[in-house]
C-alpha cells in the first residue's frame, strides 16, 4: 500500500471539499505532490495548474472575488510562497477568502542549506486572517484529530468574521508520491460553522434613528461594494427624503441606486461655495475605499460633525479623518432596518427638492455631466476619449474589472457606465498594479459573461504570465490603454516638469502586446483612433471561441493637455 | 525653496555613496519620488530603472553577488515592496547585501483605506539581517541624527558580521516633488566600520592541529563559495598530505583545488565498499550549500566521528546531520593558517597515495570520469549532451549563472568546466526557479565579462520580465534548454508514473523565446541537434553590441532515457 505517504494530507481535499471550497489553483513542485494530488484527484473540486505563483495567486483571488467562496491555493517550498504575497496583501484588504497552502519541508530541515527551504511560518505577516500549521506526522490519533480540525478552522476563519486570506503551513516527508491509489476518508472530521448576521437591538435603533430624524444634511458614500439590489432598493427609498443624498464609486455597483456619480469632478472644482452647500451634518460611509481623492479632500477638510460607518473590525478605518461611530453591521442589514423604521414618517414632495440638501448636490451632478459630455464630444483621440467609448460600449450584465492607477481615476471620473448593469471591480484593497491582469483572468474563470479587462501598458507587461497556462477563458477581453509608459506620471503636478520624467517615472518604451497575444494564443487587433476603436470594438466582444486583446495607442503627450483641459474644466463648476 | 521636500531623504544618497554604495535599481513610483530623485542625482551613483520590483530585486541580486557590495532598491508604497520578497530570501541565503528603501505612507494613514498602504513593518519576516523605520519628519535635529544614523547603521549590518539584505522602511509625507533643484548636505553624518576579521587563539590552533593531525581520513567539502586564488592554493597544498580528500561542488569555484568533482556520480553508485571506504574520521566543510544529493546522504548516512564546520552563525547548520564543531572563522584565513602550522611536519612520497585515502578518492573519481566520457560519446541530442557542449564551449575566463532544478544538478554531475577558469554561480540559497534571469542580467551587468545564463524554460518565462527594461547588457548569453515543461518530474521516480505528470507537474507548453527575444530587442538562434548546436555556439558567444538568446530545443522523453542510461551507468561504479 502507500507506505508513509500520508493519510492526513490525502483528506485536506476531502474536508476541503465538505466546506464547499470548489477551485484550487496549484502550482507545480515536488515538495507539495501530496496536496497537488490529493486535490487533482477530488472528483468535486476543479484544480488548475499556473506555473508563476505571483499569478496564480491573483487568478485565485478574482475567482473568489466572483464566487466569494474561499479558494486553494497549493505551491512548492521555499519562495514560491513568498511570491503569493501580494496577492495575499491585495486579498487581505479586499476582504477575499483565500486558502494558501503552502508546502514546506518538515521543521527539523530549516536552515539547514537544503533546497528550497526558508522560514515559512507567518510569512505573510499581517496580511492573514490566520496561520495555521499542520503537523508533521499524522499517525497519532490526536494528530489526526488536530490536523483536520485545523483544516475546518481554516477554511471558517477565510470566511468569519471578516473574509480573508488564510495561511495553512505544510510540512512534508518523504515519501512525495503515493506508490498506488489512495482514497478519502469520507467521515473524517468537519466542523461546519452556521452562517450568522450581526444585528442591532431596538434601543440602539431608536438612538440612531433620532439622530437621523434630526440630521437635516445626510450623504450617504459607498466605497467598493458587490452589486446588492435589497441594498440599491433600499438606498432608493431612502433618497424619497431630500435630506438625503448617496455617492456612489465607480466600484460600488450602485450606479441604480444613486444618481450623484459625478462627484470626484465637481468637488475638484475647488470653489469654496460648492464645498460648503454640500458639507453633511451626519455622513455614513459603508464598503472598501473609494477612488476619488477629491471626495477625501472635501471630506477631510470640511468635516461632518457625525460620521458613522458601517465596518467589521473595530479599529477606525478613518478615510475622511472624521470617523466619530463604528456600526458593524453589513450594508444591507442596516439601509433596509432604516428604511422600514422611517417609512412611516418620511415623505416628499417635489417642490421642496430644489433647494433641499439633495437638490443641491443634484445641481452639481447635472452641471458636471453637461460639462463632461460637452468635453468629451471635442477632444482629439487621447485615453480619455477612449476609456469613455470603450465604457459604453460594454456588454450589458457584463463584468468589467479595471486597472489601476490612471485607469480607475478616468473611469470614476466618467462614472459607471449606467443602465448597462455592468459589474465593476478594481483592485482597490492595495491599489498595486502587479496583479491585475491575474484578477481578471480569475474573474473570467469565474463566470460565462463578458469579462473585460481594462489598463495601461505597464500593468499589462507586469502580470503577463496570467496569460501563461491552458486556461484563459474565451470570454476574458483585454482592453490596453498603450501610452508607452506610466503616463499618470505626465498629468501629476510635481512630477510632470522633472528632468526625470521620461525615463525614470514614465519609463517609457514601445513595446506592443501582438506578440504576447501571438505566443498565449489571444486574438489582437490594434488601433490608434477614435474611428478605429469604434469599428474594432464592434468586432471584439462578439463571442468567441478565444481571449482577445485590443492594444489602443494613444500619444502621451495628448493624454497629458486633454487631462489639463479636463482639470480646468472641472474648475469652472460652480 | 523646497518646502516640506525633506533634506534628510536627500542626504540618503549622499550618506550611502560615502558608505561606499555604487548601483541603486529604482522602480518607479510617486509615494518614492523623494528617494527616486535623490539616488538619481547623485553623482556618484549608477541608478537603473526596472518595472517589475520582483526582478528589479533579482538583479541587484545579481549585482551584489558579483561586486560584493550593498546594492540599493528603491519602490514605492503597498505591494511593490512584497515583490521583493523572494530575492529577499535568496539574498539572506545566499549572505548577499541588499538595502530595500520601501517607501511607506506615515504611520497614521495604515489600513485607513488609503491607496497603495499595507503593512510595511518587518514585511521580510525572518529573511532579512536587520529592519529599519526612518523618523517621519526629521526637522527636530534629534530625528535628523537619527535618521543619518539609521542609514550608517543600515549599510553596516547589510555587510556585517554576516552580508545580507536589511529593509529601510521609509514613510513619507507630501510634497513628494521638490519645487526646486536640491543639494546634498556633503557633511552629513556618517559612521564608518572598519573591516575585521576573526581568527583562533594559539592554544585553538594547538587543539585543532593535534585533531587534525591524529584523524587518518581527513574529507574536505566545500559548498557553495566565490573564487579566491588563496584559498586554492592552501588547499592544493594540504592535499600534498595523501590522508586529505577535498571534494568540491559545481558552485565552490575551486576546481583547480580539487581533483574530485564527480563524486556526486559515484557516490550514487549506492555500493557499500565504495561508501565504506570513503567515510572520513574528520569531515571539514565550508562554504554555502552543496548541490549533490549523494554527497548529503552519503554523509548522512555514515557520519563520520567529526564534523567541523567553518560558518558564523551560533546555530548548526548541519546538512550532514554529523556536526560536532562550529568554527566561526573564515576559509581562507582557516586553511591557510592550517597549511603553515602543518608544513613542518607533513610530506608526501609518491608510493603511499595509490592506498591511501585520497587515493582511493581519486581512483573513484577517475573510474567516474572515464565512464562519463564514453556515455556523453554514445547518447543521442538531448538536455544531458547539451549541457556538456554548452559548459565546455564556455568562453574561458567568463562567468555562467545555473539555472536551478535539472539545469544545477545536470552541472554537478558534469563537474565544472574545468581550466577555462570559469566564474560559477546560482542561486542556490533558496533554490527557487522564480528569479534566476534576473540574477544573471544583475551579474552580467557588473562585468564587461561574457556572463551565460543557462536554464530550463520555465524558469525563462517565469522571470522573463527581467528583460523589461533598457539595461540588458550586450555581454549576456542566455541558453535556454527547453524541454517543453519542468522536466526534471519526468526522472523523479515517483513522479514519473503518476498520470498527472504531463499536465500538472511537468505542465506542458509548446512556447518558444522567440517573440520575448524579438520584444526585448535580442538576438535569437534556435537548435535541435547537435549539429546545430556546435554551429549555434561558435556564433553565439562572439562579442556583440546586443544580448542574445539560444534556445536548444530537446525532447522529453529522450531526455529520460538518456537520465535512467546515466543512472544505471551510476550504479556500476564500483
Amino acid at each position: 500500500m502507500n507506505k508513509g505517504f500520508r493519510q492526513g494530507i490525502v483528506n485536506i481535499a476531502e474536508i476541503c471539499a465538505q466546506k464547499e471550497i470548489a477551485d484550487v489553483i496549484i502550482s507545480p513542485g515536488s515538495r507539495s505532490a501530496p496536496l497537488t494530488l490529493a486535490f487533482l484527484r477530488h472528483p468535486e473540486l476543479t484544480c488548475r495548474t499556473i506555473v508563476d505563483e505571483r499569478s496564480a495567486a491573483f487568478i485565485a483571488l478574482g475567482l473568489a472575488q466572483q464566487t466569494r467562496r474561499p479558494v486553494g491555493l497549493v505551491c512548492t517550498s521555499g519562495t514560491a510562497g513568498l511570491n503569493y504575497s501580494p496577492a495575499v496583501a491585495e486579498a487581505y484588504y479586499q476582504e477575499i477568502p483565500l486558502l494558501l497552502f503552502t508546502a514546506d519541508r518538515p521543521p527539523e530541515w530549516i536552515d539547514q542549506n537544503d533546497n528550497q527551504t526558508i522560514r515559512q511560518q507567518q510569512m505573510y505577516g499581517g496580511h492573514c486572517r490566520g496561520f495555521f500549521e499542520l503537523p508533521v506526522d499524522d499517525s497519532p490519533p490526536d494528530a489526526a484529530w488536530h490536523l483536520e480540525r485545523i483544516i475546518s478552522d481554516a477554511v471558517s476563519t477565510s470566511l468569519f468574521p471578516v473574509p480573508g486570506p488564510v495561511h495553512i503551513n505544510v510540512p512534508l516527508r518523504e515519501p512525495l508520491y503515493p506508490e498506488s491509489e489512495f482514497s478519502y476518508k469520507k467521515d473524517a472530521k468537519v466542523v461546519s460553522l452556521t452562517p450568522s448576521e450581526r444585528s442591532l437591538s431596538e434601543s440602539v435603533w431608536q438612538e440612531l434613528a433620532s439622530v437621523w430624524d434630526e440630521a437635516s444634511k445626510k450623504l450617504i458614500v459607498a466605497g467598493m461594494h458587490n452589486p446588492d439590489p435589497k441594498l440599491s432598493k433600499s438606498l432608493r427609498e431612502l433618497q424619497q427624503n431630500p435630506s438625503v443624498s448617496v455617492i456612489c464609486d465607480v466600484t460600488s455597483n450602485l450606479s441604480d441606486a444613486s444618481k450623484i456619480q459625478h462627484s470626484d469632478m465637481f468637488l475638484g472644482s475647488g470653489d469654496l461655495q460648492v464645498c460648503q452647500d454640500l458639507v453633511p451634518d451626519l455622513l455614513l460611509s459603508f464598503g472598501g475605499p473609494v477612488v476619488s481623492k477629491n471626495l477625501k479632500l472635501f471630506l477631510r477638510e470640511r468635516k461632518p460633525r457625525m460620521h458613522w460607518q458601517l465596518q467589521s473590525s473595530p479599529q477606525s478605518i478613518d478615510t475622511f479623518q472624521a470617523l466619530t461611530r463604528i456600526i458593524p453591521v453589513s450594508a444591507d442589514y442596516f439601509f433596509e432596518n432604516l428604511r422600514k423604521r422611517l417609512a412611516a414618517n418620511e415623505g416628499r414632495s417635489p417642490g421642496e427638492f430644489e433647494h433641499s440638501y439633495a437638490g443641491r448636490w443634484q445641481a452639481f451632478e447635472e452641471k458636471a455631466l453637461s460639462s463632461i459630455k460637452k468635453f468629451l464630444a471635442e477632444i482629439p483621440h487621447c485615453e480619455f476619449s477612449a476609456m469613455n467609448t470603450i465604457l459604453n460600449r460594454l456588454p450589458p450584465q457584463s463584468h468589467v474589472q479595471l486597472g489601476n492607477s490612471f485607469i480607475v481615476r478616468m473611469a470614476n471620473f466618467l462614472g459607471a457606465p449606467d443602465e448597462r448593469n455592468v459589474k465593476v471591480n478594481s483592485n482597490r484593497g492595495t491599489s498595486g498594479i502587479d496583479g491585475t491582469l491575474g484578477t481578471a483572468v480569475g474573474a473570467a474563470l469565474a463566470t460565462s459573461k463578458i469579462t473585460t479587462f481594462i489598463a495601461g501598458d505597464l500593468a499589462f507587461f507586469y502580470d503577463r504570465n496570467a496569460l501563461w497556462h491552458k486556461y484563459v477563458p474565451p470570454n476574458l477581453r483585454i482592453v490596453i490603454i498603450n501610452n508607452q509608459g506610466g503616463g499618470i506620471f505626465r498629468i501629476l503636478d510635481g512630477a510632470r516638469s522633472l528632468p526625470e520624467l521620461d525615463q525614470h517615472f514614465e519609463v517609457e518604451h514601445n513595446l506592443t502586446a501582438k506578440n504576447t497575444a501571438e505566443d498565449h494564443n489571444l486574438s489582437y487587433m490594434f488601433c490608434d483612433s477614435a474611428e478605429n476603436l469604434e469599428a474594432c470594438l464592434s468586432e471584439f466582444f462578439k463571442p468567441s471561441d478565444k481571449a482577445g486583446i485590443l492594444e489602443v495607442h494613444t500619444d502621451k503627450n495628448v493624454n497629458a493637455e486633454t487631462f489639463l483641459q479636463f482639470k480646468s474644466i472641472m474648475k469652472e463648476l460652480k
